[in-house]
């Protein structure tokens, strides 16, 4: 049931800008290092593409076409952060993921959403040949231990 | 009519990845970068907050709210690609900016839209009392020279 | 006796360039965050210069006027590194830090020195008058906390 | 007499810092764009390793060994810097650069020297049977077309 994941961050020197808060690109980079992370609790990695002849495993990567975030309250250097990731969707070659930001994630008074974000990722291989990549279906292996999240949970 | 701005940018080692290619987040900056060169075109400058007494002109910022983008084709180390910046709405408080990135700018042939992105923007003043951002109506020095496209280059 | 202190971090998909291997930009990031956690686990915080009336706490801030590296090994995505913090000298006004990178910390047949870097650090206060920065002496509190290494351990 | 090599950029919103000024790690970046637009103008480009067989030309990449920068003077968001490239030494294998960073390069008034750096570039070529990199001897095209600066220029 693994659709949900959490991963904590803190707010770096170089994440910030001269407005005194997280760079809003920094989002993006934030959401991605929860997606990682959620691959690693699985058992996977995720490695970019290997063309040698020794590599074992689906031979796959997983691009995004698709990222956005919505922003509601900054983030301040030193501040720890809660990811919160959420399978949305699981489909044949793409997975849909929601994010939320959540600042003082320690606090029951002051826990609040300063944003949130969504990625579509395609899993593809690469084709020698033609040296570009093309969608495929989600490994099993991949499959077998991502879920969707249930409806009731995936309503914001 | 300033709706419509172009913008060239090299992709340079540091915003590739592992996977050979721009990294997703960089378009982000690259947008962000296209949006200040296009306020300068129009004679202003995106100075973030100032609190001294000494400052003059509207003591504005112009936080992001939503920022998205949709990918097609990669782009590579060395690449250079041609930012579009178009006005898509102007409101009292808001400007919606869509983006389209295109790959080999200078050959008809080959001229192809790596990936399209959207930025809302809110013009927001500093509040001292109350140390907080408050969404305020856009400056008329400022929306004077900003218009929105006509309808017929807005649909994509 | 906090003249060395260590810090864990992973190697993430945007630190890597196309050539396979974290950028080497990357490493002087990685250093402030262990600098930057060195403090924090001292008790203190690394703010920025704050204008206002009603901050408490010396003023002080802590740009470097020095930063090096040298490069052994590369790292690789996801890969784990223990940084390893060491303060080199203690000054008036400066303070001279060393690093050391370290691949594989957790196998001792495998543990070996990436890199290595080195920052000069100056205490600052800010001039509200001729809004400058001028170099001042470490406060005391700080000082107290932050000691030199020993000679033996300093030498590398 | 390509020892010598300038080029302009300017500070972007993300470049900055909380500080107010651009982040000390950028310097880095900064310098790499100018040796690669160098590389350009010789009619080089810094492709890293490429393991097929249809790749023609030396297959060789540029790996620094070391990266240095002294700073004098912050940048701010905005500010257009000249970035100074000097061949301060071309060996066998290695390149040594110095890098100025040229604060207001277009006024004789103002114009200040905000940083310096350092690199030392090493050639190598990647063992496909030992996965490793190894340094080999700079081409002849590349050391034909780059001088070391006289000793007169080189002294600072």
């Amino acid at each position: 049931m693994a659709h949900c994941f959490l991963h904590r961050r803190r707010v770096e020197f170089a994440d910030t800008d001269v407005a005194g808060i997280m760079h809003f690109s920094n989002f993006f980079r934030f959401m991605e290092v929860a997606e990682h992370a959620f691959y690693r609790s699985l058992g996977f990695s995720v490695h970019p593409f290997r063309h040698g002849a020794d590599d074992s495993g689906p031979n796959v990567g997983w691009p995004r076409v698709h990222a956005s975030a919505d922003y509601r309250l900054p983030l301040h250097f030193e501040e720890e952060v809660e990811i919160e990731l959420l399978v949305e969707e699981l489909r044949g070659k793409t997975i849909h993921y929601h994010f939320n930001f959540w600042k003082h994630p320690d606090s029951p008074e002051e826990r609040a959403l300063a944003a949130t974000g969504r990625f579509t990722i395609v899993c593809v291989s690469f084709d020698a040949d033609t040296r570009r990549m093309k969608a495929v279906a989600i490994p099993d292996e991949w499959r077998e231990k991502i879920e969707a999240a249930p409806p009731a949970s995936a309503s914001f």
